[in-house]
């Protein structure tokens, strides 16, 4: 009995048949004696169909040039998409016999700032689902989407929805979030890498931040932000089937007590990722003079280009120069190479080199905080396959390894297995949808 | 130089070159001094897709029954058409170097009652039509919907973007309310039917109104009385062409002059219409005792059924009994069955009879008022091609006539060409859409 939050992603909703397994999952969490509302995506493809046409009108200027698509009015089209599903749901549940209202971010409404195509949540009035509730309803959601102080349509960039699932399930205090997928839960690592990779029972949120900044995709980091700030439960689960998913919860709740094997490793680490997305730059030798490092990265700051790893070599040359190599993501690059060609004779450095054959591999766990030694076991277990580190970053409960993009799949099943995250010999490996 | 209302139809916008074109034609008018709100229909033939998904949604019950769609969210799914078709104009103006901005019913906003797929306009609050146009903007508002006071979104009914168009016109006190179709104008009667119709330059609301009642689907009735009301000019031409079309103005104002070739003919009759949507009730055999046929239109007027036509014998039989008969919309027939069946014995009726096969042919014109005998002219008309008259109405600029639904389209040959509304002998017949 309580409140629950359920969240259906795209492929959830994807055809009528499908529409109508969400709208009977719905009405049967509701006979359970749950009051329910249901966060809907739209229809899988179909975000990309209207952005598609947006993309094909602004594109047929006369000109034939194109320009870039004004971001109020992408976001106006986009926000079609989970306006037609939650209605749809809402006629689903109907036709079942059940009692159901669709309400959009305006309607409910879903306060946001103006940043179009990735607007932030400012506060939710959710008069209008307290309502439905207590009219017996299923309180139906466009995710997505939300509404500025002027009432402009924002939409809240890829993946919104889980933000705007958590987001309602603070403010109307539900007892867990539900956030049904087409995988049954959070792995340790990918399964399509790694077929030893297992489902996770319970993470905290730290824990799964740290991954989906790596490359887990199975939550929007912002929604785990939100969670964690909101302390609202949430539970990743298949809406395909029944069985229990991954719960992503506080530490205290977190407590992993059934997989404990008893070694260091199965303890510390909590999963590893990978993430393909970052490029590789090299500013080659660089004068080793106070001021030349913090003038590179705040010319990329002021750019608003997000760095990640940095390395300096130790190494100073005899003529006292040096090499300053950084990550991107690999779509700032275009940003980033005038950047850097501007700086070029003013740190006076003598070339630039781009790789984008680069990976990340990160293991991320609790336990690294209280335990030493987990970084030399990853490099040990890395050099063991003769893979080269280029570069390492750490944080408080991960760390990640740069490496050549070729070992992305060895170094993690090699980190996955040496931390003994994999099933015991002969256990069932779970089917995994993608 | 003023400000001018331009509607499209949803032909007009219904791809991204033709989006272009209309983007183009906004600019022109912009480029030639005037202020200018656009407002659009949904892309030809998305209405129906999505209102087709939301059947698909209702009928797929587990049940296999089906039921009737929620009204209120097939507004919500429906009125998507029109947010993506806003939106995308406004990118294709973007796109030409221009200025626009998207206005959807609950931004502009169209305050509406809460009468679901057919709601009705209460008021209008411009503001932020007049911000955009003094922002040097084109305003692009969705056509056909509007919202609430609870802030639900309705939708005004099939054309009803028409009616928007001229509610906006009239809030903001445009010059004009240019709608564009895919004709070129009113016609004297379906080009198709009669190949000598032509285009009518002028004609009163009055007469557009009868017009639209009687068959002719170039305009919204509502959107006419609307005008009518407000004195909002109406200029309806094609989207394809910049031939000047047909003006729907104030009775003072529609006076034509090129037209008046001295005969009386051309002068009193504007236009011929045909309408085959009606049926034919007759309740056999009824008593002709008062109250008989208040009682019969009583119950017809409970269910809601618009009863069209009425003609009770004057003759009564030795038993003093007579037969009633009455024209309903053919859609309406599965109501009126059930209705009839009761009041078959209440009434003592001998029995019931249906005709689906009938046609209602009218003419229209001003200049009835002030001539005798045009009703005369019509049934000698009718009557030289051997067409029998089944029923008969009249208003003071109306006659319609029903007869066999073979005789329709001779019917309104004979009449149109009876009233000298023909093309002169080897004149040009303009082309017709549809």
């Amino acid at each position: 009995m309580g409140l629950i939050v359920q969240k259906y992603g795209g492929t959830s909703v994807g055809s009528v048949e499908r529409i109508h397994r969400v709208a009977a999952r719905a009405l049967a969490a509701q006979a359970e004696g749950h009051q329910v509302v249901v966060i809907v995506s739209a229809m899988a493809g179909e975000t990309n169909r209207l952005l598609g046409l947006a993309e094909q009108v602004s594109q047929g200027a006369p000109s034939g040039a194109g320009i870039i698509p004004d971001q109020r009015e992408l976001d106006v089209i986009a926000a079609t998409g989970e306006q037609v599903s939650s209605a749809l749901l809402a006629l689903a549940i109907h036709a079942r016999g059940g009692r159901a209202k669709s309400l959009l971010g305006h309607q409910l409404k879903i306060r946001t700032d103006s940043a179009y195509t990735k607007a932030r949540i400012l506060g939710i009035e959710a008069d209008a689902v307290r309502r439905a509730l207590a009219d017996g309803a299923v309180a139906v959601v466009a995710g997505f989407q939300g509404v500025d102080d002027d009432g402009n349509i924002t939409t809240l960039g890829r993946g919104g929805s889980d933000t705007s699932a958590v987001a309602v399930a603070a403010a109307v205090g539900a007892s867990v979030c539900e956030i049904y997928t087409d995988v049954d839960g959070v792995y340790t690592t990918d399964p399509n890498v790694c077929p030893s990779a297992r489902k996770i029972e319970r993470i905290s949120y730290e824990e799964m931040l740290e991954l989906a900044s790596v490359g887990a995709k199975v939550l929007q980091i912002r929604s785990v932000e939100l969670a964690m700030k909101y302390s609202v439960p949430i539970h990743v689960r298949s809406s395909f089937s029944d069985v229990p998913g991954t719960w992503v919860t506080g530490e205290d709740r977190a407590g992993r007590t059934g997989a404990a094997t008893g070694s260091l490793e199965s303890i510390v680490v909590t999963g590893v990722a990978c993430d393909k997305n970052d490029a590789r730059v090299m500013l080659v030798s660089v004068e080793d003079r106070p001021g030349v490092v913090a003038r590179i990265f705040g010319d990329l700051a002021r750019e608003n280009i997000s760095v990640d790893m940095i390395i300096q070599n130790a190494a100073v040359d005899a003529a006292g120069r040096t090499d300053v190599t950084f990550t991107v993501n690999k779509d700032d690059l275009p940003r980033v190479r005038p950047v850097m060609e501007a700086l070029l004779e003013k740190v006076s450095a003598q070339g630039l080199r781009y790789d984008e054959s680069v990976a990340k591999v990160s293991i991320v766990g609790l336990g690294m905080r209280s335990h030493a030694g987990v970084a030399a076991r990853m490099f040990e277990l890395l050099a063991a396959e003769g893979i080269n580190i280029q570069a390492i970053s750490t944080s408080e409960i991960k760390v990640s390894c740069l490496c050549d993009a070729k070992y992305a799949e060895l170094a993690v099943r090699a980190l996955h297995d040496g931390f003994g995250l994999g099933n015991a010999p002969g256990a069932k490996v779970e089917s995994h949808g993608g």
